[in-house]
């Protein structure tokens, strides 16, 4: 299977089992070997390359130096599945792990899955990870492919511009009225409720610093789910940033008030993916372009 | 501020600002002392109780001795807050963290934060998570309640039932026609493309056990977060358990039918939160048990 190469394949597949699954001994049922094979395996696998690979504890996690290695095993095991099918004419058990951004999740991401080839997939497993994760998930190689605000590429990974997020400042008029109004913005945003999304979530900041020119410090009520946190701006909690297209609907209906009108903020996404000639990565690459060209702004 | 008691509240502070900022240097930075000060508290503090409280690691973490050690921290900090509120007539800097499900968070719960009286509370802090996390973070203090679907009470912690989300099988009209029209339900089941929440989430299989009276292995898709999961059903990726009042207008609207009509799979929900005379505690527990008499079946 690994022909060529200078890594044993059962070892590989044993060294990411016991990741995968945590332990010596879980790595052991899942491979149906015995808690020593699987012992001997990766012993031969550290002496072979010189180096520790996986720290020993609860649970049993790659070194740095083991994280090369996992993504190798992760990459033979997509080419793997791709080949057979290849052979066999259908593909059987190919799960495809991607992680995406919240707010795209909720936004323009999910039509791609539909515009994949079915005969391709077998299943779409999607974590919603920020951007500092996704770098890692994409570096031991958990995600093969992950929607990111970071342009900075990964190693080993391909990066693509997919165009910017506009997010707006809304409230309900409501709360416009009782916090807002009377007062220069930039005093009345001292004290309004303030809506995040979670610790990491700087966009209220950044539109607060572009508005008044300081730093301030609202009362701030965290929502961390993207749904809840339009809802939570629709009941009236405070204020927050949403995205354009999701929040078109309620400012044309007149739900929603923009508390900054004018401004905004952009947050340009990219597509990271491993460098790997494989049909079901360039047909999903395909389909995400496609889906950023039409929900995105370029 | 801890009179009467035994532990030195500056010692106690000092602990909980450890675990908070993951380090002495970042306490020490946070308390405004010199790092050998956070030291010199901590180990009085150690060789006062006879216990290693802090596992000294990137981060510093609580040792199992130090967590009932840290929920009393955080009980004496809410207190605190409280009394000063009480003496002042106004609540300051009161951040109310509380844990929720994914699915109460996209439903039921946030009218819940409108009925708590605003000069009770300065900021919620909401976390989204699993039952199992939940638990944990209500013994180690970082949340002061939770919605959860385990009954079993955490200890020090009070439990409220809130009653039932039903949860029904929906998907498209075209999915339907397309996956499992013309032969026996059951059959079907085995091929047509099923969407989970995440690994943990076993309410399509339990649906599946209930109609199938086998277990089936078909392909599944994981999408990660309420609305976008919701969503995915709408576009056709596959059939899902969505909550009946979150379905409701789609099913009534004929743009999703349900996959197994008369089968549904109830999940009980329940309060459970800090046995403490708290007044925002308490006003927090009025509503969410309103909110939930409101939109939960009982």
């Amino acid at each position: 299977m690994l022909a060529g190469m200078q890594i044993d394949s059962a070892q590989l597949d044993t060294f990411a089992a016991v990741i995968d699954e945590g332990s010596f001994d879980a790595a052991a049922r899942r491979l149906r070997i015995t808690p020593s094979a699987v012992s001997q395996r990766i012993k031969a696998l550290e002496s072979r390359l010189g180096q520790v690979l996986i720290q020993r504890g609860k649970p049993a996690r790659s070194t740095a130096a083991g994280e090369a290695l996992l993504r190798l095993a992760r990459q033979v095991s997509l080419l793997e599945v791709e080949a057979i099918a290849a052979v066999k004419g259908q593909m059987e058990g190919l799960r495809l792990p991607v992680a995406v951004n919240a707010d795209s999740l909720n936004g323009w991401f999910l039509p791609a899955l539909l515009d994949v080839p079915r005969e391709l997939v077998t299943a779409f497993d999607l974590r919603q990870e920020d951007q500092d994760h996704s770098a890692e998930l994409l570096r031991d190689g958990t995600v093969l492919a992950a929607v990111t605000a970071d342009p900075r590429p990964v190693q080993g990974c391909r990066v693509r511009p997919l165009g910017r997020m506009r997010y707006l400042s809304v409230a309900t008029p409501e709360y416009a009225e009782r916090w807002l109004a009377g007062r220069p913005l930039a005093e009345a945003l001292a004290d309004a409720p303030m809506l995040v999304f979670n610790t990491k979530d700087m966009l209220q900041h950044r539109l607060l610093r572009k508005v008044t020119r300081r730093r301030l410090d609202p009362p701030v009520h965290t929502i961390p789910a993207p749904g809840p946190f339009v809802r939570a701006i629709g009941l009236g909690l405070g204020w927050g940033m949403i995205e354009e297209e999701v929040v078109e609907p309620d400012l044309a209906a007149g739900r929603l008030v923009e508390v900054a009108p004018g401004n905004y903020v952009d947050v340009p996404l990219y597509w990271q993916y491993w460098k790997l000639d494989s049909p079901v990565l360039n047909a999903l690459t395909d389909a995400v372009l496609r889906a950023a060209a039409a929900g995105l702004r370029s």
